[in-house]
């Protein structure tokens, strides 16, 4: 049952990637990340700027998804990632994989102490440590993205 | 500064949906969450079936990762986004909510359950459980996604 568990596991994760270059399959899933990100900063930017309620609990729960997609992405930029799909990421990353490496721990960094502010339910606090973070995204962004 | 900060972050979470339906943004949402879930699913099972060589520590971050993953996807599956992008969602999932919101825990249980296996590094019980996963994806995809 096991073996034949696993076969059915097998399937379902072959059938969607059969078709497609390790590097097509890296590519989509870093974007994959990269979307479900922006999602949950868009979910509380709105929260911030007051375009939406502010709700502690549904803020917390962005934050923590965040922090814990923040070390997500990265094993989708491997080796020969550069190209094989549309991509805005430009080649500089893989150019400064240690630069790029120090980006990545400060985002982890920031969205970590975000969720921990998001549990206090302090909005100053809160908007503060956004803005840290807002601010990583958008350095990362200008550097190793194209517009 | 603190504003200032929010204000970049909002801007950057912005750029990137504003020419963008609510509807496309949630579908697009859910799949960059599920594109992630097949990344690690892939992962394990290549090493499952000796594709690749096990790695204790891989794996367990693949399962780990499965695991935060299996409670995100879900934001995306809110009323009024059955349709607005591309997507192969059935129309029964908002036909029959309370069944889909039953197999997401069945999910977040059984990942839970493999990253727990995961952690002892024994193979034949990763096999087992890695199995049960699979069936779970596998019934979901076959009831509420079309081919």
């Amino acid at each position: 049952m096991a073996v034949a568990g696993a076969a059915i596991a097998a399937s379902v994760a072959v059938s969607t990637v059969s078709a497609q270059s390790p590097a097509e399959r890296s590519i989509q899933y870093r974007q994959g990340v990269m979307k479900a990100q922006g999602w949950h900063t868009g979910n509380m930017a709105a929260q911030v700027k007051g375009d939406k309620p502010y709700n502690k609990d549904d803020f917390l729960r962005s934050a923590t998804f965040l922090s814990q997609l923040s070390h997500m992405a990265w094993d989708g930029f491997g080796p020969g990632t550069e190209a094989g799909a549309p991509t805005k990421a430009k080649p500089e990353i893989w150019k400064e994989m240690d630069k790029f490496k120090a980006v990545q721990t400060r985002l982890q960094t920031e969205t970590a102490k975000l969720a921990q502010v998001a549990a206090t339910g302090d909005m100053g606090q809160i908007k503060g440590q956004f803005g840290e973070t807002g601010k990583v995204c958008a350095n990362c962004h200008d550097t190793y993205r194209t517009k």
